[in-house]
C-alpha cells in the first residue's frame, strides 16, 4: 500500500477547526490502521496454524512497509501543516523559534523511524 | 521490546514433531504479536483523538521496532532450524542443494525486511 | 556519529548568498563525507585482508548508520530553509504551491531513505 | 545495485583454502567497495558545489542501498559459509555449540543492519 495510491476521501469538515495536519484524512488513516491490524492478526493465525517462518517474515515485511506508508504520510502532513503553520506566525522572533521547534520534532521523529 | 530481554517459555511440546524453528516459542511469539496488535489499535485511537501527529510517530516508530524483533527472531529460528537442518541431509548432493535454498529463501527475506 | 552531537562550524560565508539550507554547514559536511570515505575504504582493506564476515559487517552497518546521519541533517536543513522559504513567498497563490512542492519532494526524498 | 544483477566473477584461487565465504567473491566485493567509495565522493563534490539538498538527498540513498546489497552479500555467504561450516562439525556437542555462536552472531549483524 503506498500512500500516493489510495485515495484519501476528505473529511467533510464539521469540525470548526481541524488540530492537526492529518485531520483532514482522519478516516483514511483509521482504515489504513484497521488493515494493518487485520495484518498482524494474520500473522499471528500464520504463527498459530505453524506456517513457514518465511512466508511469516514476508508477511512482517509488508506490515512494516504499511507502517511506514502510514509514517509518511504523517510526516508529510507536520511539515505541511505544523511547519508551514510555524512559519505563517506574524511575529518574527516567536517565529523563528516555533519553526525551529517544530523542524527539530519533525527530523527527530524522522530519525527515530531510520532507526 | 528485544527479543533477548523476552523470556520465551518453551512450549510444552504435546505435538509429535515442532515443525518450524519458531515452534518451540510459539506462545511467546502469540503474546508478541498480541501486544503489537494492542499497539496498531492503541495508534487508530490517538489519531480518532486527534493526538499531536509526532506523538502517533512516535508510537509507529515503536511498533515498527517491535515488528523487526519479532523478525529478528523469526530469522535466527530459521537458520539455526532450517538452514541447519539442511546441512544435516545424509546425501551430499541433495544437502547442497537444500542448504542452498534456505540459505538463499533467508537472504530475500532478510533483504525485504532492509527495504 | 550524531548529527546533534558534531559541532558545526559555521562557514564563515564570504559568498554573496548561501543557495541552500546545508550551505553554512558546508565545511562540517564535506568532513562528515571525508570520513564515510574513508570508513569505506577501510572495509574494503577488511575484505582484502580476508576479515571476518561478521566484523566486516559490523563495519557496513556504521557507515549506513552514518550516511543516515548526514541525510537527517539534509532533511532538516530542507525543511527548515526550503519548505519556510516557500512559506514565507508573499504572493498566497505561488506560496501554496511552493510549500506543496518543497513538502512533496522532502516527503519523497524521506521515503527514499526509509527504503 | 542488486546483488543478483552483479555477475561475481569466482576468484580462480591460487590461495590454499579460502578463509571465508566472501572468499571467492574477494574481486566484486572490492569493485564494488570502490565504485561506493567513488559515489561518496561525488555526494561531497555536489556538497561542494551547492547542488540542491533533494538531489544529495537521492545519491545518499542511492549509497545506502549499495550498501545493503554488500551487507546481504556478506550476510548470504555468512550463512551458507560460516553457520554451515558449523554444523558440519562431527562432534554433536561441538556442533550444537559452533552452530550457536555462528547463528547468534549472524542475528546481531542482521540486527545491527536493520537498526
Amino acid at each position: 500500500m503506498e500512500p500516493s495510491q489510495e485515495t484519501l476521501t476528505t473529511h467533510a469538515g464539521t469540525d470548526p477547526a481541524p488540530t492537526h495536519g492529518y485531520t483532514a484524512n482522519k478516516e483514511a488513516y483509521l482504515r489504513r490502521l484497521k488493515r494493518i491490524e487485520g495484518q498482524v492478526r494474520g500473522i499471528a493465525r500464520m504463527v498459530d496454524e505453524d506456517k513457514y517462518c518465511i512466508d511469516i517474515l514476508t508477511q512482517v515485511s509488508a506490515v512494516t512497509k504499511a507502517l511506514h506508508a502510514v509514517s509518511l504520510g504523517l510526516v508529510e502532513e507536520h511539515i505541511g501543516h505544523c511547519v508551514v503553520g510555524a512559519a505563517a506566525e506574524p511575529d518574527p522572533d516567536l517565529r523563528a523559534e516555533a519553526i525551529d521547534v517544530k523542524v527539530k520534532e519533525a527530523t527527530e521523529a524522522i530519525g527515530r523511524l531510520l532507526r
